[in-house]
């Protein structure tokens, strides 16, 4: 049913991933009586329903493809998409950082093409739920559709409203804001998030940033921490090994930390006394 | 039992983290009539049992401390090693990008201090096992005891063989090497890695990488990716907001390759042709 | 003559940049009589000289232009070329590194489209000189005729010949190399710098930065050092302050070491035991 | 006289370096009588002069040292200082974008340690001349005991003021503020800078960064860019080539713009229709 526990050969109904030269790629579901076209040629289902994952195939004029089960990050990449997205880059070290797990109820708003919400669910698993805020109706529904698409919708519950009203649920192992203003949502945050829980966002801007680092003190978040990470990507050429020649910038810069319940010292002061973390 | 999945207040037999000013950290398991003693003064164990998570509680003499349950990375940061560990930003892009899940069987070598095994053990879940082999017994014991402290160790195969002589695996969904010579073993990796399923590496030196990239092809592994990733700190300070003075430089490069099946051309001549990812 | 060293007017002879809306470029040369025509209108000559250097002025259609000296960097990026050339955050770098000042002999190879060799003059001055070797007779002709354009050409003694028959020149302050197999010619670099002078290359690839380390020790060069730089651009939006989207990943390793004369310890010795260099 | 215009070896009154095992530096005047110590053993300054520069040297008791001319970013890496200092990634990319060349007059401020004072002074050269000011007389004095050493104090000009005052200065080829606020300064800047001339700067943090980029508009500043330049050193081991652990990873902002002279649009209008640069 879910992408992730497949069987050693692929079997209808499972998403599958035609991987031809040059990387060109496809992801289908599989179904008898189909036929998959490109135009390097068609392939059909039947011949595909059977196959060990990892198989080359021929199309009907003898062009390669690969059949592959698509990877979180395949799936990532060509999630259709009405928004902008997270990278994996990203989503790698904040599902970590978060101590994302199986089992975990998990908050995010925007909803957006689902991209993260995807990642969440996947990580989180079947015993896991992930609760996902977005205002505009048409984006909801392109994320539905992507969740559905890759078998992880049941995991998670979509709401279509503005986050400015508060979250329904209470108590959440983690939240993410992907909004432009995170720093105006803080009292629902804190009010939903578990005490201890992490709180994480991503922003474009250093002054949204600022505004944060301003905000989170106030509903008693401590163990701030802000960075950004970078990827290079080397050409795989053994004997003559080296960056490729361009590479993302910028994506968005992170923010974490933990809600806390102080006594009386203000969450401000630990963190202005903290030494900064730097990178172990 | 496992530390992901608390109630909302500290039980005994918990993993608990207590974090003091300038975020000096410990992590104690919770036991009735046991005492926590710092330099900053004591706290009974009794008086942490019961509290709710994210508590800023006082030793005897008044010096404050947040009890928290300490998170994924806490817990890699903070793992007694008798060697190099993984660090966060490499594990979850490693992971992310294998598209480890809840379910999964997965491997690696070597075994370490434990680190990056105790991060595969949390992500593949309660239902998803870890085959963990390491030479050398004095590091594997020290593993042992790590996953144990993590209640982590029931989801985790530890063996204490070299791999030189191969896997006892067949099938399993990826493999991880973190070995200086992992070009060596890569007929294993064969046997043992599903079709389709994903390989992965970290490696320090380019000539290392470059010897991965030439054994790679010949056992008809494809899908070739070498990449860095760079993760930089920012004081989180709102009105003077900039990054950190100085940042991890290296910690390895990753390589990852699927596993296939070719027909007639070389994997080698598919990477060869293949335009190169650029991050998404 | 020389395009550094202006007067507060543009006078007839001067090399001017003319810099429309959306900072589109034009670098032309000021002569009585001529127009300057773009598909945003004419400008003539005539009206150009005697002009305060940064004013504002308008095509016959009324369409804005910045009247500007030409930087040493705006010079470099219009280069016409028919190699890839240095980017001006490599060349800052070396010459630094290397000590390039005015009144210094320094010598390069290949000349390639004469970027760096205009660097290198423009920072020797009238008392120093560049010695550019090249083998393509092609390309000498384009560098000659960038050289000219900018009046630097009698600063630079321009060569067409293969370096692997060796330098004319003795005792240069610093040899830099921007060829694809500096290790074979370091027995040359060693006959033609000084003893202490400074040598410099860039390569694209690791497998090359290998090699060339492989040669310097047995040449007797020390104190070498391999880096890269990287340069990030940022959105100049004072209330948006974010990194743009995308930068260069990659132009070359840099590689720096300096000729000695030993006694007895080998120059290799020397760059086992010594300390790494970290930035400062 | 200054130290980059040396014979081929060491004479009475040259600067020199002296370079022991594991890049242990010492750089001395030579004059004939004096005796150099080191823990490693002494050397009679009589024994140098007169030596090849690049010879390695014996102390009394066998310990071996390189007789060197120090280069300039070896000179900027020993400068005596009593405050921070920019670094030669800096330096070498600030040089060559505001295109300081022989012959120019340039202004700084603040004077500092004298480090970015000595190297603006070594590349205009005897021709050129530095106008630097500097607010606090003790840290004034240091700077110029820095230049007299290397030889640079003649091509220099300190003055001891607030630049709160303006500057004494019109029509100079370029500015570089290195001061804490050098948006409450573009006034005096404008004053002194010739039109179509550099400004330029470095600061620490993102909100410096946002006011300098408000203030540049408003006094006709345009083709405004602002990056940061990262370094990273490689280990110089050609079969085990890898970066080198730790990085700087911040020293500041750099920003750089031209004064123009506006008809009708704003400056401002300007910047905001540019495509941003790419790094060429």
């Amino acid at each position: 049913m879910t992408w992730n526990l497949y069987g050693p050969t692929a079997s209808e109904g499972d998403l599958a991933q035609l991987v031809g030269l040059r990387h060109k790629q496809f992801i289908i579901t599989l179904k008898a009586g189909l036929k998959f076209s490109s135009h390097k040629g068609y392939i059909l289902h039947d011949d595909l329903i059977g196959l060990s994952w990892g198989s080359q195939v021929l199309t009907h004029n003898g062009s390669p493809f690969f059949l592959l089960q698509p990877s979180l990050v395949d799936m990532l990449k060509y999630t259709p998409r009405s928004t902008q997205i997270l990278y994996p880059k990203d989503i790698g070290f904040i599902l970590i950082t978060m101590g994302i797990a199986p089992g975990q109820q998990v908050l995010e708003a925007g909803t957006g093409s689902g991209a993260f919400t995807s990642a969440l669910a996947y990580i989180v698993g079947e015993q896991g739920r992930v609760f996902s805020y977005e205002t505009r109706p048409e984006v909801q529904k392109l994320a539905q559709k992507n969740l559905t698409r890759l078998g992880l919708l049941e995991r998670v519950t979509l709401k279509q409203r503005d986050i400015a009203t508060g979250f329904d649920e209470k108590n959440v192992d983690a939240i993410f804001l992907d909004v432009h203003n995170p720093y105006d949502h803080m009292m629902h945050v804190k009010a939903a998030l578990k005490r201890g829980g992490f709180f994480g966002s991503i922003l474009p801007t250093t002054s949204q940033v600022s505004k944060l680092l301003t905000a989170l003190p106030r509903y008693e978040f401590a163990f701030i921490e802000v960075c950004e990470i970078m990827l290079r990507y080397y050409k795989p050429v053994p004997e003559r090994l080296r960056p490729v020649d361009r590479m993302i910038a910028h994506t968005g810069y992170l923010i974490f930390a933990r809600s806390v319940s102080m006594i009386a010292k203000t969450a401000n002061d630990i963190t202005e006394e903290s030494e900064v973390n730097n990178g172990f």
